[in-house]
């Protein structure tokens, strides 16, 4: 097939995921024509460092440092992966404003300026596509923004992060510690030199307020997801769900409550049969219940240069074709703007727990913290005192309890209290025990 | 959202599936209306018998016996779900030659006529929306067409038959005899009265030539794939294989070999860590691998009238908004019109195998097959002679084999010289054991 059209792309950002757009757009630009019809051609790329050799795919007179090359009449689409906020958001409004089209990988973005960007899009009746912004290479917004289009949608449980996933497999598998699981991740490129936005679950808040807006068509606001981490998990708590048939993932969890939204980011406990528990390394999978399909799940790499450009490049083909989504779908913002939606308070949810503490091995202080439960109403359905796995020495146990269903803030009020008790050596690690949803 | 424009839908056939779809539609409609600004009416019902009742949803009024009703000017689509291949045929050519678009589930008739439909389509310049075809409610199709579209897609491997999903797992889970699944499946409604079409593999077949001729974009012709199914499976395979490590599953297998497609539906031993393994029950999955994305893999409920109506009412919603794909995609046919694509020997592939025999418990017998191993050149790795789990009593016994690598070829001509051994008392049973790609 001849190509019986153009699309203009500039590129804004030539890191790793850009060199990775470049490189997988130069080997499928004939088959993409083949298909569609639509040639798809590389105009001008936005680097900060425009003398740096970037190999035969990109002739060095398209690079520029200036944004406002972005906006020439001749480019169609805007391809931001320069990744921040700051910039990137000026890159796309300014874009959409010369009414370009944009297709971006930046979820940081969109979870917390998507409101604007969106509005603004659609007073510019341009696409804005988002597909790399969740789940890597997975189709998986796609999925929900029109595959799941004809469901309500109850229940969202993804493993979106694949440095926290990678960890906590590795530590499991090869029975190494977080620390060195970790140090691995850095090693193999799968965790930035600084881990924070990985490992405390901040990147994770960020792709489910952005999944959960469309799965729900609501606005999101980012301020309601409470984001915990894995920093506090070791591998003797990974080994004793293991044992009762658990496996520990990071999870993001987004629920319909009747007319609210319960959106959490944390470690939990999953049957061992759930499809995302076989999800392991640097994979993402996300589990998506709608009233009608019932459970449906995707699974694939989250991140790296080959899947985040399919991503890009989906999007890209999407917007060639005519067959981006231009619907009015609510799209996550923060602050002012993401009014509307009816949040579930997440302490009055009720849920079962694994509790570890480590105590101080003398008389009294199971009963004092016996107590603590019991005055937070909670009971307990298991409790041992197990065979310290790390370096505390004989002075410190671990006790392991699980709980009943309680409410989760009497968990979390009880926790408070146990970190105040002198013979509690550290703060205990507490792992909520998911129920995946029964489908209707 | 007012609705800005009304799509009216010509509904071939209203069985399980199509009172599904008008369920969902009348549950949907306005949320519908709300996302895209399109009103979605059910103007008219092709039905064999236009007297029963069919509920609150359907006024009699639209119910019609008459196929050129369909084609009443104010109709915009048709949705044939009629089943078969003969009057859906001729219902879906006339609606694409009166210039509507269509959406089908009818994966029989899009494996056999696909090419014919596709064509019609193109000159007329309308959409056939196919991802009700396979996987039922996993939009696997709209992956494959959009999300994967910047890649080359190497292998897919399918477990799309819910019927034997369930037999195997059912059978493996509650040890129960295969006939004794099957009757299960049956009184839950998962399998028809006659199962043939499904425990034969045809309708296992016919999904993945509708998928391999999407990912691979060539024509398919349904003839070239090679169907088994699992009618031979004893629960004994199923135990002997798990404790090896495997997982049992009827599986839909394309490979690409060089220039060659390789296309098998089969009885194989997977991983127990492979996510296929985790699909249970009546789900199917499927994992596709692509050369940017790796591997990814997409879970659900292949059948039913919800997950099916969820996939053909996304269809509609896509033909609505103007987002449905009309691109010039290969899509399967049979016979003369599937040309173009090579096709790998099946028998020329090398795989593992696990056998077993049935055979007479007496000297010479083992020499014997071992002989016919020797000479087809296939070594073995492990030789077991079981206890034995069936009602054959103790003459006959289970001699189960794990062979090395081995040509297919090889390994089907062994097996037909086995039959024809006196002291072999039943047709050996094959599961081969499928290595998944490792990722590029």
């Amino acid at each position: 097939m001849e190509a019986s059209r153009i699309l203009r792309i500039g590129l804004a950002g030539c890191g790793t995921v850009g060199s990775g757009v470049v490189r997988l757009l130069s080997q499928q630009r004939q088959a993409i024509t083949r298909r569609t019809g639509v040639d798809i051609q590389l105009a001008r790329i936005l680097v900060r460092n425009p003398d740096r050799d970037r190999g035969p795919e990109v002739p060095p007179q398209i690079l520029s440092t200036k944004a406002a090359d972005l906006l020439a009449p001749e480019i169609d689409v805007v391809v931001e992966l320069l990744g921040g906020c700051d910039t990137a958001r000026e890159v796309v409004l300014s874009a959409i404003r010369a009414g370009k089209h944009v297709v971006t990988a930046n979820k940081a973005l969109i979870a917390q300026h998507g409101a604007v960007v969106f509005a603004e899009a659609a007073h510019r009746n341009v696409s804005v596509a988002i597909e790399a912004t969740c789940g890597g290479g997975v189709p998986v917004v796609g999925a929900i923004q029109r595959g799941l289009v004809a469901n309500r949608i109850d229940a969202l449980y993804g493993i979106v992060n694949g440095t926290c996933n990678f960890v906590l497999s590795e530590m499991l598998d090869t029975r190494k510690s977080y620390a060195d699981a970790l140090a691995d991740a850095q090693r193999l490129g799968y965790a930035e030199a600084d881990p924070a936005l990985d490992v405390s679950g901040a990147d994770s808040a960020h792709k489910l307020a952005v999944l959960a807006a469309l799965a729900f068509a609501s606005p999101i606001d980012l301020r309601r997801v409470r984001a915990e981490g894995i920093e506090r998990i070791e591998l003797a708590d990974l080994i004793a769900g293991y044992e009762q048939g658990y496996v520990c993932k990071l999870l993001a969890i987004a629920e319909r409550h009747g007319k609210s939204l319960a959106l959490e980011v944390l470690p939990a406990f999953l049957d061992r049969s759930h499809p995302l528990a076989a999800v392991r390394g640097v994979f993402n999978g996300i589990s998506l219940y709608g009233h009608a399909v019932g459970h449906t799940h995707y699974y694939g790499r989250g991140a790296g240069a080959g899947p985040t450009a399919s991503a890009v490049l989906a999007d890209i083909v999407d917007v060639a074709v005519g067959t981006a989504p231009r619907l009015p779908y609510p799209i996550p913002a923060t602050g002012a703007t993401a009014e509307g939606t009816s949040y579930q308070p997440l302490d009055e949810l009720e849920a079962r727990y694994y509790i570890r503490f480590q105590v101080q091995d003398r008389p009294g202080v199971l009963a004092e913290i016996a107590r603590v439960f019991a005055e937070q109403r909670i009971s307990l359905s298991a409790l041992t005192q197990r065979d310290p796995h790390d370096e505390t020495g004989r002075q410190i146990v671990p006790l392991v309890v699980t709980t009943h269903r309680a409410r989760v803030g009497d968990i979390r009020a009880a926790l408070g209290r146990m970190e105040r008790i002198e013979a509690v050596a550290r703060p205990p690690v507490a792992i909520r025990i998911v129920d995946t949803p029964e489908e209707a």
